[in-house]
């Protein structure tokens, strides 16, 4: 990532350096919204239920994917977990390490390779799930996860489920995702801070049914889903023993 | 103003009907910012003492160019004075009628055209000289309110001094708009809120020894300035009298 593309971590930047940041996030269709960079800085008794509840599963050697300013990360190492946070971002990988945890690392999704048994929970909070990106890359990236992780290792991910809404613009979005082979969730969006922008890049919103669909086969089933007051939902997603 | 261009309107209106909403305001060379539209309902008690004293200069019938939810027109109104609000935003004038002010108009700087003597003051406020747009502009619209408003007539004008900043993204695009053989603080700019875009248009912010520079041979002059604590700033401008 160049500096100049690194938008998400120079709103994050600005805000842990006290300054007023607001990130905005482009869909390739024009529409365009912003966000407070607070919630990557809040802390466990801030969290909806959901989230805390998630926590509760987390267990071993952690990989947190895209990490931020590291919230979960630090939660986790405080409780005496084991985690390593990674994140594209080389100034959110900065932050956290200034917030003090200990093993965090520039890394995209699609870097991520590690060996055999390396993590018994890999998370993927905040409507991380996304970065998955499409069908296709999810089930690639599922699959290296199985080898990755201990035989009874669990996948914690958040995600939203996009048909829920009835703004229009949303809706038609959907459709019009269908028509070129896409995911109707399968958001495509740039992080825009100041003159800094990141590349466009794919983030996935699955509906449960959706979730299931992407998961079979590749070793994965969910456990169960946490779910929260609106949208948003957590799945725990665990190895399938060899007969499933 | 297609219904789709009203983004400034559009986020006026999200937040008059107490919903959360962040105006989203892109720059030409791709420098994007959000803001709260909260300002745009402020009360007198709220204001920045320069903008409450520049109030104490406002006599007669006004006329508020870009009156946006109309804070200070309705202020003015419940004042005792004969207030017009006009602003490009169809919602903007919506949401003044809404509010209770009893004149006002869709109408674009471009589009004024009153009859000799119709004003006693002419508002542009929070920034609203910039409506200007350019050097030449500015020039022609001027010499057009002088007609339009009485002998002892006043523009009341809020700029900022572009010149202050050390952002080197701001100081780049002075340098490019010299270059190009605009003022250094004509921003061209669109607001965006959701799917909603303005066209591009000019905005012109100026130090104090431009819009002297400006002013000169339209009949108006300076008549004295109100600092505020950034670099913001007010001007009362009045009519010279025939032998300046």
């Amino acid at each position: 990532m160049k500096p100049e593309e690194d938008a998400f971590g120079q709103g994050l930047w600005a805000h842990h350096n006290g300054k007023e940041s607001l990130e905005i996030v482009e869909r390739d269709d024009g529409y365009i919204d912003a966000m407070n960079p607070t919630i990557y800085f809040s802390e466990h008794k801030d969290w909806p239920p959901s989230v805390q509840k998630a926590m509760e599963f987390v267990k071993g050697r952690v990989l947190d994917v895209g990490c931020g300013a590291g919230r979960h990360s630090l939660y986790l190492q405080k409780k005496g977990l084991d985690v390593l946070g990674i994140d594209i971002s080389p100034l959110a990988i900065k932050i956290c390490k200034l917030r003090g945890l200990r093993k965090a690392e520039v890394m995209s999704i699609d870097e991520v390779d590690f060996k055999p048994n390396s993590f018994d929970t890999i998370i993927m909070m905040g409507n991380n799930f996304g970065l998955f990106q499409s069908f296709k890359r999810a089930r690639e990236l599922l699959k290296r996860f199985h080898k990755m992780t201990s035989p009874n290792a669990l996948i914690i991910a958040e995600t939203r489920d996009p048909y829920t809404t009835d703004n229009p613009a949303h809706l038609e979005y959907h459709r019009s995702n269908r028509k070129r082979g896409r995911m109707g969730g399968q958001v495509r969006i740039r992080v825009r801070f100041k003159k800094y922008a990141t590349k466009w890049f794919d983030y996935l919103m699955v509906s449960k049914e959706e979730m299931r669909e992407i998961l079979r086969g590749t070793g994965w089933k969910v456990e169960r889903f946490i779910d929260s007051e609106d949208s948003s939902y957590i799945a725990t997603i665990s190895k399938e023993t060899p007969d499933e």
